[in-house]
């Protein structure tokens, strides 16, 4: 699939076939988010890749908000022992967020379906991920991708946005309101 | 281009050609931003285009790591204003990095060259871009993308780390080192 057909194609989708997700399938997924890049090239990440239906069960049972029976799931960290220091340090939000990213769109483009659950910034979830993965307290899980065989077709809506975009220099005087963004359903982000 | 292609291809360029990056092509990246995820389809983002000369060169002299003589940079901007609350509301660092993931990757496909520019999350720096941008405290600049069309050829390099990858659980005992992680060039992240 093109690029930017894969762009504007991406959808959450949260209902799966029983249809379990390959090896193979997942290693695309993985090469994709290792793929993306990294503040001054830190590397910080780790991946952990769930396909385990009773570990993916004690996951749901866990997050309420994350029932999605998906056959596979990865959920992305940052190990801060790996990554920088200082006042770089939460950098890793955004090399964990651009691999998740990339991993969406892999999916896509292989026709899978796939969903973003978030973890981070809510320490109670991301506590909880560190004990149901067996992952010490510099482990920092930010999110984690359930994928599998969509049970549903739904495709993406560019929400493009014009009172979002500047140009040359920010305007604070421009007034935003609720309607102004793009309406799509729960299942369209 | 094939999706994984440009995943794989992506790669951070940090020398320009003086030729411009049209407005159509600008629009292709912005349309690529609004096709990102957002939490709970918050939309959180606002996005500053510039390509005038004297508005990039007065960047250029206030960010001395970002000297890059790029034709056009989108600055890629949270408005708390829009986004989530409570202890969500950091979640617009992985709504913004995503978006700017698929510039990257959108810019890839296009043939233009480009560079993440790190503002989040150093205080000073997201100052420093609110005093240029004219942004109220309320806007956090994240990062920038310079986008123009690359001096010199490069090609992404897949960092895949086996040591990186966990299955069913994390695996605190295992030991990293230092030279784990795949080494590229200062151009190749």
């Amino acid at each position: 699939m093109e690029t930017l057909e894969a762009i504007y194609k991406r959808i959450s989708i949260r209902e799966y076939t029983e249809e379990a997700v390959s090896r193979a399938d997942l290693e695309i997924l993985l090469r994709a988010a290792f793929s993306a890049p990294t503040a001054a090239n830190g590397q910080p990440w780790e991946f952990v890749v769930i396909d385990e239906k009773d570990i993916l069960d004690k996951v749901r049972r866990n997050f309420v908000f994350a029932r999605y029976e998906a056959p596979a799931a990865i959920v992305v960290c940052d190990n801060s022992k790996l990554g920088l220091k200082g006042q770089d340090k939460e950098i890793w939000v955004c090399d964990c967020s651009a691999a998740i990213e990339n991993m969406l769109l892999a999916a896509t483009d292989i026709g899978l379906a796939s969903v973003w659950i978030g973890i981070f910034p809510i320490e109670s979830r991301m506590q909880k991920m560190r004990e149901i993965m067996n992952m010490p307290e510099y482990i920092n899980p930010l999110g984690m991708v359930y994928v599998g065989h969509g049970a549903y077709e739904a495709q993406g809506r560019c929400r493009y946005n014009e009172k979002a975009v500047y140009w040359q220099q920010y305007d604070p005087e421009r007034k935003h309101k609720k309607k102004d963004k793009p309406v799509v359903g729960h299942y369209a982000d």
